[in-house]
């Protein structure tokens, strides 16, 4: 048994134990689990197999100070073994995992957590090359959670304008596509899967894992039963859980489904998704959170226990999203809201102009969204960000950046949609009572103006900073009062005005 | 006592009563109801001193058949009067009253009702010449609801760019401006409006009457106490709820205040709307539309027993009337969305293009509106159609009319927001099930498309018609199917596509 005697909070505690009498399927016929006390809280983690005569458990401590843990087992070397370990203040840039906050997310020391999500679905298998330039843009531009699928992905689109189609270096599961043995799991894939998320971990960006995905080339998704989906979840929580990174997302388009005459179809039960969820919440020990994106035309999904919150796909970033929260009371993330690029395909041949408006319409609906780019640079149709990454290229990255320092800038989880103050088309609006207004205009609308304060005669004063939100520029700082100030913020295009109310001078 | 024998069902019917012996004030001292019955059904009605030796009672027959009436007074001459009348099927173009149906309003025999709202608050009292024109145009442009004031307007605007001043030729009550006696009417200003609404109960056009506004320079709106208030409502509805086409609309922008150093301050407690609202309920004996009208900037009127619908001012027509649908679940009418104009203010300098599209917004979140118009004619401030009536001039109303035909061809009361196809900013959806669909495009977004069917391997076909809103024409009549379709329904500017499924052929 091997283990550090000291971890940081929130960082990755591990046990190493060596068997070499193995017989059968050591994936299955070999359980282990651990418990981990500190004062009267205890943790129960499942170990899991990595290969060779190797076990690993691992474990997050969520405090500091002192744990002790005992390991269970059905082998007799592991069964009873004892240890303890110190867990030590995190260090800078570990706020720990992300965790919801009635509709807004926070790390677990209270950091609020400003979603600015990008796409990279099939990033963890390209070369080493590739993946550095790809971490390289996930980090230039702010974006902080990557959806990014377990499984390798096949993809040619409706009309076959893009080709997504490389093997990984090794696959998931034994045996070879289309004769997979699903419940034979070959540990260096997952190893591979996890450096990645370790790489996202150094540079503070959320790993959005995604289970499970229709985009098959292998036999995968379609081969693998309610036992098999259900074991390799539990395999991937004893490897990731621990990871503070990790977000879990069930699927990308859980409801694409096909007719018994292998028509495209829409229903939600291609697999158990109710029961896949309510494992992960069950057995995950961290609380990770929990989602399930959907396709746009018809089904997303419905309030569950085990959902944390609701990732969507739609073009919708404003309207849809201020009913789904008002309907979900949970923090709601348009994660694929149609791609910037330039392919035929209607999900990824958004300009940057729609990216970056529907983006902060998502901010403006007091909810949050991801990013993705699928540009074909010289006809190639194959290494697209979106699915490979590489280099981002595109007019919204750079600004979504300057977006999310503006909100960022902003008491936004306090702030709510401002209605009086939105048109629902050329401006829109956020407020903090009177205290705190966000105004963003995608239009020039002459002779309108914005409307705030008390209106009971006191005439408050505030601090504005006027921001290009096109030009990532700040453009000037005014004082103004309120009703005479009406047409001193005129609602001109990518104009966004901070307002912070003056305080009163006693 | 002279009445007629018969009357059409929802006509007025009308008991004229004669009584010299006047003493005192004969609108607080006397009083006088009638009872009508027909078969085990009966309703209390109350009646009104109409000036020199007059007293009339009016009621609406809302079914066919035999009535018998008999009065109650505190006059001896009335006390005790009886009578009987027939009420005959109604004439062609006679619907009834309206009604409200769930979250749509319908005529009292069933005919569904799609609001198409303009605004004259002044028009009543302008020279004859002034009120045919304004008749014609509501009745050119198919505008079915107006909104219109009882009392006299006076108004100049934030900016003193509009000069509505006109003295009406009487006033609605006795003294003099400043020093009314608000308890003594002036019959002929209320003949005067009441006949103002028959002129348009010919047209079968609503009348929205507006029973308090606070632009005033007479001391109406502030002189009146509550008492006055109520004596008055009552008043009125003795006169008027007889007429089918009335609406009772409480208040223009009831939550204008002031503080008591008279600067404007955003209120609501101007007047006692709740006790206004709940006196018309109780006393209206036809439950004509009841609701309130408020400042964009605060306050949507709360949900009450007596508010039939929701009548609003926002610019807003899309985002905030869904919400308050799924809220109030009652009919939303955005009754002032900021009228098309060309005057300083930004209540009335909207652009056609921009008035047309919020009005068909307020259509595809399933909700209605009123339309506008303030254009200032070679430099007058004053003839106003907003206020005053006159001639439509602007590019909105025809465009409207048009819409107006497009939805009324729709099952639009069982239709709802098709979410799936609306991406909130460039295009717009309602559906009926799989069964219809209508489609709105305010912008070309190229390389994008609708989605329709059934996604369940039957892919249904649908005839189309595509209809150019700008331009007000039919475009083209297609058929299309499930899925393949989706391009062949580009998302073009101002491009509206109704389909009906086809019938399965047997």
């Amino acid at each position: 048994m091997k283990y550090s005697k000291q971890v940081e909070q929130w960082d990755i505690f591990e046990i190493e134990l060596q068997f070499s009498n193995l017989g059968g399927n050591p994936f299955r016929d070999i359980w282990l689990q651990a418990t981990f006390k500190i004062g009267d809280e205890f943790k129960r983690v499942n170990g899991f197999y990595d290969g060779g005569t190797t076990w690993r458990i691992r474990f997050m401590p969520e405090t500091t100070g002192n744990y002790r843990f005992q390991i269970h087992s059905n082998v007799d070397r592991f069964n009873g073994l004892e240890g303890h370990f110190t867990s030590t203040m995190p260090s800078e840039g570990n706020h720990g995992p992300v965790q919801v906050n009635g509709v807004h997310f926070n790390y677990a020391d209270g950091t609020p957590f400003f979603v600015m999500g990008t796409t990279a679905y099939a990033w963890t298998y390209r070369p080493e090359e590739v993946r550095l330039r790809t971490l390289e843009s996930f980090a230039k531009y702010g974006f902080n959670k990557i959806r990014m699928l377990v499984f390798p992905k096949y993809y040619r689109g409706l009309l076959m304008d893009v080709n997504v189609d490389y093997d990984p270096p090794v696959f998931p599961f034994a045996g070879k596509p289309n004769e997979f043995d699903f419940q034979t799991l070959v540990p260096e894939y997952f190893r591979n899967f996890e450096e990645r998320v370790m790489d996202l971990m150094r540079l503070g960006i959320e790993a959005d894992v995604i289970l499970f995905h229709p985009y098959d080339t292998w036999g995968i998704d379609s081969g693998m039963r309610q036992a098999d989906d259900l074991f390799y979840v539990n395999y991937l929580i004893s490897r990731l859980a621990a990871y503070r990174n990790v977000w879990w997302s069930l699927a990308n388009e859980y409801d694409i489904s096909s007719t018994p005459e292998g028509m495209f179809c829409s229903r939600t039960d291609r697999k158990d998704w109710d029961l896949i969820g309510t494992t992960i919440k069950s057995n995950d020990p961290h609380g990770h959170p929990i989602s399930v994106h959907n396709l746009p035309m018809r089904h997303i999904y419905p309030d569950r226990d085990w959902l944390s919150h609701v990732s969507i796909q739609h073009p919708d970033t404003y309207t849809l999203l201020s009913e789904l929260k008002h309907h979900y009371k949970k923090p709601i993330v348009n994660d694929e809201y149609q791609y910037e690029g330039n392919i035929k395909d209607e999900w990824g041949n958004s300009d940057g102009a729609t990216t970056l408006f529907r983006h902060w319409l998502s901010a403006m609906a007091g909810c949050y969204a991801s990013h993705g780019e699928v540009f074909k640079v010289d006809g190639n149709e194959t290494d697209l960000f979106w699915s490979y990454g590489g280099t981002l290229i595109g007019d919204s990255a750079p600004r979504l950046k300057f977006m999310k320092e503006i909100l960022e800038s902003c008491a936004y989880q306090d702030m709510n949609r401002d209605w009086a103050n939105t048109d629902g088309h050329h401006y829109f609006a956020l407020n903090r009572g009177i205290d705190e207004y966000l105004f963003f205009c995608r239009y020039d609308l002459p002779g309108k103006g914005f409307w705030f304060g008390s209106y009971d005669g006191s005439r408050p004063e505030y601090d504005v900073i006027v921001y290009d939100a096109w030009n990532c520029i700040e453009k000037d700082r005014l004082t103004v009062k309120e009703i005479e100030a009406n047409h001193l913020l005129p609602i001109k295009a990518w104009t966004v005005y901070r307002l912070k109310r003056k305080k009163m001078q006693m």
